[in-house]
């Protein structure tokens, strides 16, 4: 599997070029390896990776068929005797020093280059579909689970503590990112996080939270109602619903990321709320939990089959409460499958 | 407290210079603002925060009395209209993409510098060690409630979930990295991540782990044994133990780290395991889980008083298992105050 990611990585070089990977997701995503010091050289026919002998054990389990290297020097270890002539570097993530560095110490021509292994990621397989399938599928039940037992006067740190370890007995390696549980007001802060707020009658809870299996990452919101909800929350609800199923209804392969914008503002101005929807609609989701592509920084650009990408409008209402309601999916040439099948309607807990 | 920390910063420049901060942790202990977007701009006089509208609500909270910009584009609202010739911006952080922009569309000389707040952060005030020591707290007594329910056929992942369970309901903001639980020939790996192996008699058992509070971390290691040791598992772990014991109890402001490396690489020498101990002797632990001062990369530096640095030996051998002690230390200008106050004695789980 992942030596064809590195057959298709060597398809996009040059006969005199090189591509040398620090971007430990993208390491991760063409060889496998999961340690958190590795660097990767690519050449239209061969590929080496580089780590540290923390990492031995681990390397020979992990990347058993790729040509390796241990020692404390990575780009001495991969470019110190190269008969090529550019070395391509990652200028999304390479830092200035790093970057200095190279051009210090090596004789060679540098290249920045962005997002051609992110490219290739934005497209994905059966294999990571699957993973992504199985850590919304422990998002969701766990997410069941917990709003059940969920009571006023819990705060919101005991509630994300309940539902991160919920996920864990379901079997997530891991959380897929700090779960958002904001509670009354403090659900108008769109990325809010945890307090020891009590979460009282007539709040709205907004919860935004994965799971994470084999490094994919779910990402999923819904909004509750504590108690019978007052009209306003009622109508906020039901006004982000709607616009959130115009565009997830919209998407299917071929059509521009902006027109499920258009579809997705058009819903909220019809309903008065389009001024209170203040960030993107979404973004991929694969081996980072926001990853190309994202909604509004794609001129133009189509969504392609086996994208999987979230769709998440919100509004937020200063000081009263807001609702943000987003799923996971992924997007076929027909249509698309979501993968973060949790109710639609505002839940009174 | 936050505004004082700026002050310091300004002591740094220059008159016509100007310092664009994009280190998000840098951002947070300059200013205080924990949103994960967010730019800073300091001359020697003012200081200028911005973010966008996701975090309009927690600005206001968090950074009530520092003037701030709100906005999509950070670094037009920052650097859109200065006075000032030189911009410093923060080569180990910035990435080259980033760079790029900012010398295309700005007129600015911009000059890469390094570890400029680093260097500020890695000396620790009173309320940066109390965060410490609170989080280093609830590491220990998580890490004493839960070794008592170990029990063989549990799984390596089972361990990890109710150790960070623990360190939640102790009052743990978050975990401060992803916990090692390493057992058997596992514990050999020095970066082992958790799986489904069962905990058996005759394991080695290695958990290196630590509590998140205020955004300031906790890192500690212990290895036990399960049922009696065998004699190898004794004398390494002897070894290490008293390895990391020579190095701890060198430690005051002053000394050099190279002094400390020296002490625990001859005790370990000494015992015939200087070469199964294959990285670093620690590194400084703050906003960061590694932040400056690193053990290794300072020639001939000396520790400062109110450093807060992890000592933490290991000996990995293949295949059979491994022992690290690791301990998080404020370095005083006498001595040293441990925060990691665990046992030292191969415990018998």
């Amino acid at each position: 599997m992942t030596l064809e990611r590195i057959a298709r990585l060597q398809l996009e070089l040059k006969p005199d070029q090189v591509f040398y990977v620090t971007n430990l997701i993208n390491v991760r995503y063409l060889t496998g390896f999961t340690g958190s010091n590795a660097a990767l050289l690519v050449s239209d026919s061969t590929a080496v990776l580089a780590t540290d002998s923390r990492y031995e054990v681990q390397l020979a389990q992990q990347v058993p068929d790729l040509v390796s290297v241990i020692g404390r020097n990575l780009p001495e270890l991969l470019l110190g005797k190269l008969s090529k002539a550019e070395v391509l570097v990652e200028g999304a993530h390479l830092s200035v020093d790093s970057f200095n560095h190279l051009t210090e110490n090596f004789a060679y021509q540098f290249t920045s280059v962005t997002g051609i292994v992110e490219k290739l990621r934005s497209v994905k397989d059966n294999s990571e579909i699957e993973s992504i399938k199985t850590a919304c599928e422990i998002s969701t039940q766990a997410y069941l689970k917990v709003i059940e037992t969920i009571r006023v006067g819990q705060t919101e740190k005991f509630v994300r503590n309940e539902l991160e370890r919920c996920m864990r007995e379901l079997g997530a390696d891991d959380i897929a990112f700090a779960s958002i549980v904001a509670s009354g007001p403090n659900s108008a802060i769109p990325h809010h996080e945890p307090t020891d707020r009590q979460i009282q009658s007539g709040d709205l809870l907004k919860i935004d939270f994965g799971a994470k299996i084999n490094g994919y990452h779910a990402d999923c919101t819904r909004t509750s109602a504590i108690g019978k909800p007052a009209d306003w929350q009622v109508e906020l609800h039901a006004a982000v619903t709607s616009a959130q199923q115009a565009g997830r209804e919209s998407l299917r392969a071929g059509i521009e990321f902006r027109e499920i914008e258009t579809v997705v503002d058009q819903a909220l101005t019809l309903s008065g709320y389009r001024e209170y929807f203040t960030h993107g609609l979404g973004h991929g989701v694969g081996l980072a939990i926001h990853e190309d592509p994202f909604f509004g920084r794609v001129e133009d650009a189509k969504i392609a089959p086996n994208t999987v990408i979230t769709i998440e409008p919100g509004a937020y209402l200063k000081d009263q409460g807001g609702v943000r309601v987003e799923d996971t999916i992924v997007v076929h040439s027909k249509g698309y499958e979501n993968l973060t099948n949790l109710p639609y309607e505002l839940l009174e807990l």
